[in-house]
């Protein structure tokens, strides 16, 4: 497999500029004390659509040429995804089709219709969905953008780290993200590879939804043993793609429980003051968890979203 | 009255500089077409303390000599300048004494201790705050520092806007921000008459204190006709010193209801992933009301601060 090169995660980042925020990188004396570490926070729920995959769904979408823009882009999420790629359509002026769970909440299918897509339901099953992005795409010649098993998404998706390298001051020793279907972490793997290689890059993940990190000690894609957790953006399994960047580029994988990604994101809403969604801390959830191994070293920390129901808050 | 001069702002900033946040400068899409300005967010809620007010109680306790320091500082405050006086006293290693209503927030009192500062309650009168805080500076010899009426809190506060003006791309046509007791609307006006001379800058006041317009159009200091206002922390009355700032250097002040409040505030939780007190966006609620005002134009706008309780929330 040909992963994105430097070049190609440089080509992502100057394509995308001009149509994502380059989000600042905040330092928090209170997450220093209670860490040991010196951390680096980069706040993509400041990104917009409040999630780093507007990076990632802008790439793939600028990538395709005249005659398949003009066609569209068909995309299947419940979430963050789904919101990256509206916003991409309509900045672009083409159509988008979203492909979402007859049971998403009214919140996320207003926030895609409001970015102008066309909404599809589906019922709630890998094989629906694809599925339904097929007729989709037979129907109108529709290109189809994977949520993380894609090289343009998963450029894109790199550049939030490479701005954290390029934004701090000093090199980083640890990039530490959360891990669902792994287009960010193998993002931010390729990214810590070519542009600042002995940073190691660590994922959290939550314990009710461990699959990459079975996969990751296994060396093969496997499922998790069961999925149960607040972090309702990162149930998904890794793909072949993401998995073989992982593999060959990621220091570790870590767990978290439920408890302390509630604990965790309680903390960034009050001492911080960002909103971030619950599966956007689970990677400093796993700094906090396992401190011991971050002592006196300096920590990039990727919060990932902050697309929240203001109205159903777990503290 | 010798007003703060440009020197003495720029003196201020490079003496807080080690100890304050250079906060971002945030845009949103969302905010501009509601709008139909450029609007710069200047988000102080993420500053130390998570306020403004870090910056002002820094200035002035830095500016204090050796031997006074030694002495430490007494403050009277329910509200964010007990956190900024309590953060300045810690950061210097200084004794804080800091005098609150006895029917303050656990919260409050709790995030002041947290800071280390010794904690004295009082009726809540401005009679019966000043007297205790007077027992207090008798009894230890410690430097008195008002929330506002003081002109090295006032070049403290300036820096703000200073460096909103530094890092906005182009000239801003207008600088907006709430005014409770006018600390930080003096330091804004300031900054712009000194920094940015062409900028006018305005101020949002709630309907339920509006003593600052009173005071503003009758060119003498006015108590508000009734008090009654979500935005806890614009209590308070302009002081002389806030007041001749104002009076010579604002361009206008508009008032705002708390059902503007309420909804700009919702509006930057969900839309910005800020974490900002009612206070906090009373300027981000006047340019959207009067937002004919401000067609076209370039708006930089300060968020003033992020203390909320989250068990609390008005929406």
């Amino acid at each position: 497999m040909n992963f994105p090169s430097a070049a190609d995660i440089q080509a992502a980042h100057e394509r995308i500029k001009p149509y994502v925020h380059r989000t600042p990188v905040l330092t928090s004396q209170t997450l220093n004390e209670l860490s040991g570490a010196e951390i680096f926070i980069k706040p993509e729920n400041l990104q917009k659509i409040g999630a780093f995959k507007a990076r990632g769904a802008m790439n793939a979408v600028l990538s395709l040429d005249e005659p398949a823009r003009r066609k569209g882009v068909v995309a299947h999420s419940s979430g963050n995804h789904a919101q990256g790629v509206a916003y991409a359509c309509k900045t672009l002026g083409i159509p988008a089709y979203i492909v979402m769970p007859e049971n998403s909440s009214a919140v996320k299918i207003d926030a895609v219709r409001a970015y102008g897509a066309q909404v599809y339901f589906c019922i709630n099953t890998a094989e629906e969905r694809q599925k339904k992005a097929d007729e989709i795409m037979e129907a109108t010649g529709a290109a189809f953008v994977h949520p993380f098993n894609d090289f343009a998404v998963i450029a894109g998706q790199a550049t939030a780290a490479k701005e954290l390298i390029e934004d701090t001051p000093e090199k980083l020793d640890f990039l530490v993200c959360p891990v669902g279907g792994g287009g960010l972490l193998s993002g931010t793997a390729l990214a810590a590879h070519y542009f600042s290689p002995h940073t190691h890059v660590i994922a959290g993940e939550p314990e009710g939804a461990a699959d990459a990190i079975l996969s990751f000690q296994n060396e093969k894609i496997m499922k998790a043993p069961y999925v149960d957790t607040i972090a309702d953006g990162l149930l998904t399994t890794l793909g072949d793609k993401t998995f073989a960047i992982i593999r060959d580029y990621v220091t570790d994988i870590v767990t978290v429980t439920d408890e302390d990604i509630v604990q965790t994101m309680k903390l960034v809403w009050e001492r911080m003051k960002l909103v971030v969604e619950p599966s956007g801390v689970v990677g400093l959830a796993a700094v906090l968890k396992y401190k011991g191994n971050f002592t006196g070293k300096r920590v990039g920390v990727i919060f990932t979203g902050g697309n929240v129901d203001l109205k159903k808050l777990p503290f």
